[in-house]
């Protein structure tokens, strides 16, 4: 694993002459070289025209177009060529998307480790249902309506095009493909799929341990089918957000502070776990299995490589490949960052170094980069990971003084530090200015807040949201779904 | 992450004008594009000569070839544009197969979270000890038996070709590949090899907390070294079942319904468990850690990714990289399908949704979409997936019924919904029919079946395949492995 | 999945002829080729043209320099063909990266499994910061230190180069790029600092149970800023050890032994944990969850793929390529070799295959294989796995009789097994030579160990390394963190 060090091309590059280093090939060497050399249009002449003529031949004997045949079999032999940039971006969405997939997973693991041992099959049905809603919505609904693609209806604030998504036919040719410049549909499609689900994904924990399993799983299908993509098309789907040159380069505030913002309202709503606040004071209540968090933090911090990654949304050039490889190494060390402030700094506040903190403190470093990834230094974005990991660990007793109970911490890693990481951005991308930072931080926040209260209140309303205090006390593994997640060890 | 609208070349693709837009760039615009217009062979000219030249110059230096070591650099310097398809269709492999590679995980953590905590050890053995000798048998005898390349012994039903696989050469030259037109022999070895291992992790599932240890991994030997080598190659080595037009993309016969087949041969000769029917009732089990199962589930969803796109066999052109993202789009949300269907329908049924059920529901939406993810819509591969999560909160208890004690669902999941995954083909693929399809899962269950009683048979007379009736109701932990797999917590 | 048989364009290549093969296309075929067929400068002219275009008229109306903008747009479209190699080897770092990435994870389960439930929260905890640790020392002192780039400072002992790491700037052309015949730096960056953090790993493990976590926080901090790069830069940073034509391809030497080094120095200073070794005879100590630790072993497995994989640095040509897939298969089948040997061995010995003892025999495989996982072929590398697999079981009982309490198995792992792994290299690499070998494995051991002893012994003598008797008895979460990782359950 050594880096080699190769002649420099660099002077060389663009200019019509061999400008050699002086301790380079000698006249012999150079003689050889020029003997073989070969222009692109020799070297691929032959493998081109084998192909162009095997399909014409296929499609004389098949009573086809022989000329059509030829023409396509010629693209895709200079498809890596002309096409690579449509190539590489799609494989980025595929990379990226089953990366931010595996989130799920990560939710999942976080969740069921942080919950009580009586609530675990609940908080697993939770994901795994919610998952599956956000794909089936997200298809049917979300999609079109976050990327309008020029057709706004209210001057911005509505898009227009409500109906299920449709990928680009089978086999599809360049000339066909939705959007030769950009990546296929279907990577595109697939990883925008998972950071709605991702949005989901934050809520559940918040409510864990209290919420009714079909309101809740209600809320998430207006949450991914509607809520999500409206906001999100504001930003990327290029509406007045956008315009108005609000950064958020992988969803700082359009991904991890709407799932806060979800979360805490529904917080509010629900009222805390029986037994959370007695007397004035918190009971902590710790979670059943924390190698199980662990897991899940791990998990999540992986599949932000592809959350923040395939954000660049490109990745066919030096430039984009290098600014992926930077995103990477900006969000691993924003995660380390997060996680060591919390282990330092709840070592010096209570004595002792608190697991569940330095993984939530990993996880608010993690989305503290998340809005700009890509133009701190490394340094820098430690520091900006750090102070996520410092919010995360202030502000949890901050929400118990309220009376919020927040079961994962899911509202201090995404809403506090996702705020957090959307102004950050100011301080190490030239292009942001503060109020239009600060303007979609307030405008996402409202709607959200204010869409989620109406669900939230009117499933109350209706179904009721939060089951029977009897039903909580036993646990709603076996009161709500007759199954216990670790049926020969539990104590209740 | 927004979705840019460059300027489309579409139209002017192919023909040698240029045709631009009306809104497009001025006449200075063109000019200054003129002035700066480089052709790929003068861009790539300075690169590929210095670096033959130096090429030379080294061989020249240590008494080598020039001419060859010059003609070698040049043609890795065009080797991403004229070997660009070779580049993609490896990468796609390579990454396709840890992903594969990772269901092993997948089926060793829902299968230990299926049983009981005092079989846990055994049923973790079982799966790391299956894919080592998976690994190694593919290697010895089942890679070069299912692609015998046109050595074929008896017309198509035996291949003719029995030996360990080699790769290519260290540093192989394009010219020296054994198929430049397709991928690295490694990583089509390593992707099938997945494959073959897959297969044999359904069986072990089905068959726990009764079977011997060393039995079940000498029918592992014979199912990955012969059963599944042979049968795989009639359709995937070009066998007759290729030639008669079965379609099977991706294995819901080939793979999936093999190990059903396998595994429910295995569950009618080993008999149920001790207690499982008591007095024409049936007992339910519970497994031991719905956590566990629930993360073996998410890691065979990601794990499917692979498993289905891998499967298009080539991305280096657009209608390729598009199809593979088609596949995964339709992949995810096929399990998504099932899994809702599942939860709508345990609900509906039992008034309480049951999470096994879900997680099993997503897995027979995998294995329903299997056979064809790449023709239908996100809609019809929905429903796909959605029918495959029925059938199995259908057919397990049917299976109950008759007394078959299948510990995890394998074969509701993976031969059942396998079954319907290969008719399903017919819906969306014209170019399938009906009575290839029906054939092709007679024959294969026929063969399955058939090769696995006597395999299992064999074994039973032998060196017998169940353990005593004591060692069963301890726990094959202590009684065959003397290691418990939570020895601090297990009540047994 | 049938492995296709294309037309061979074997013969053809390199040839300016049309040679067809003898049952090739036909005259008609031929002219249909030839009427399509367009030379890559000509298909490529309008998208790049266009391109160039586009961006002018942007530079014109936004008063920048028309000129240079076209040239870089040219130069984006270019790119996939011009510095594929650059990209194709970025995106094999960053995917590699991720992989090892997640092997910080798998290390984190498999110890959590291998610990007592008592101490299991302390060692997540550890794993945790250390990884935390390792990106920002790695980065503020380790990664410039161990690739010095010629900047050595006392004749290739130690490096010259102290200082944070810099990444390349945002949006990097080709010409400014760091190495543009490599990959870019963010890249490299983030696939050398996990393997950093795999070293600090290592040493984890096999201090379990009764290190405070404090200095053992510390000792990383010196292992990845320090010691581990030092040594690293002697080989892969062009230092003496690689000049002697020392070969380690992705670190049997330099990342395990160093590890198993840093460990067992720790051990023979920390101690046994309390009521290990008793009147002479060893007490097992059994890990808490054999689930976990199976998961974190299959992590690690996977993993591994982009630890040997990514180590070919460098995926842009046919032989690249191809070479990755030889060492994702022979990775994959060294461990299949490891586990199987302990399997049967352990079976043989003890008549009882030991799970813990197949788990580390599976590691044993891949750190052997890791110092050569390109020259063999895949029996061989079946051997040398199984030959680490044997040493794992024979040597833990070794470790026993001197009364060295190795938690986990990390020095048989990745020490004797990295020994033999680095050994193992000149059975198969022409190119290697034993006494260099021998050489290296001697010099990193004596350095590690020398350099791994003033650390502990002056953490020893300053703020103490073990915790007290009671603590270690009352196990390390409640004494030391005041928190279970399985309040519900564990019985201590």
């Amino acid at each position: 694993m050594k880096r080699l060090n190769f002649i420099s091309i660099i002077s060389a590059f663009f200019l019509p002459t061999f400008a050699l280093a002086q301790d380079g090939p000698s006249p012999e060497a150079l003689a050889v070289a020029e003997s073989v050399y070969l222009t692109p249009d020799t070297i691929i002449r032959d493998k081109a025209f084998e192909a162009a003529a095997a399909a014409a031949q296929d499609a004389i004997d098949s009573g086809g177009d022989p000329a059509a045949a030829a023409a396509d079999a010629l693209a895709a032999v200079y498809a890596p060529f002309i096409n690579g940039d449509f190539i590489y971006t799609s494989v980025l969405f595929l990379v990226g998307g089953f990366l931010v997939f595996f989130m799920a997973t990560g939710f999942a693991m976080l969740e069921a480790g942080l919950v009580r041992s009586k609530n675990v099959t609940m908080q697993l049905t939770k994901n795994v249902g919610l998952f599956g809603l956000a794909t089936i919505f997200y298809y049917l609904i979300g999609y079109n309506l976050m990327y309008p693609l020029g057709a706004w209806m209210v001057d911005g604030f509505l898009s227009g095009v409500w109906g299920p998504g449709v990928l680009e036919s089978v086999g599809v040719t360049a000339a066909a493909a939705d959007d030769i410049g950009y990546a296929s549909t279907g990577s595109d499609f697939f990883f925008q799929l998972m950071f709605c689900a991702a949005t989901a994904s934050i809520v559940s924990g918040a409510l864990a341990e209290r919420i009714k399993l079909w309101p809740f799983l209600i809320f998430v299908i207006v949450l991914t089918s509607v809520i999500y993509p409206l906001q999100a098309s504001w930003k990327w789907g290029g509406g007045f957000l956008d315009e108005m040159g609000f950064l958020d380069f992988a969803g700082s505030t359009v991904v991890h502070s709407v799932g806060g913002w979800a979360a805490l309202i529904g917080a509010l709503i629900l009222g805390p776990r029986i037994g959370k606040y007695k007397d004035g004071k918190t009971v902590p209540i710790p979670g059943s299995n924390l190698a199980l968090a662990t897991l899940g933090t791990f998990i999540l911090w992986l599949g932000w490589f592809g959350f923040n990654g395939g954000s660049q949304l490109a990745m066919g050039t030096v430039g984009d490949v290098a600014d992926v490889s930077r995103i990477f190494a900006n969000t691993n060390t924003a995660a380390a960052g997060g996680a060591i402030a919390a282990l330092i700094l709840t070592q010096f506040l209570y004595k002792k170094p608190d697991l569940t903190m330095i993984l939530n403190g990993a996880l608010a470093g993690l989305v503290s980069i998340t809005a700009e990834p890509l133009t701190p230094s490394l340094g820098m974005a430690t520091l900006i990971g750090a102070i996520g990991g410092v919010i995360v660990v202030l502000s949890v007793p901050l929400l118990d003084r309220f009376r919020i109970d927040d079961v994962v911490g899911a509202i201090p890693v995404h809403l506090f530090a996702g705020i957090w990481g959307t102004i950050a951005v100011v301080f190490t991308n030239p292009d942001a200015n503060i109020g239009a930072q600060l303007y979609a931080i307030m405008v996402v926040g409202i709607f959200t807040a204010v869409a989620s209260a109406i669900v939230w209140f009117a499933l109350k309303a209706t179904v009721g949201i939060r089951v029977g205090n009897e039903e909580e006390i036993n646990g709603l593994d076996m009161s709500e779904l007759g199954m216990e997640a670790y049926p020969e060890f539990s104590k209740g």
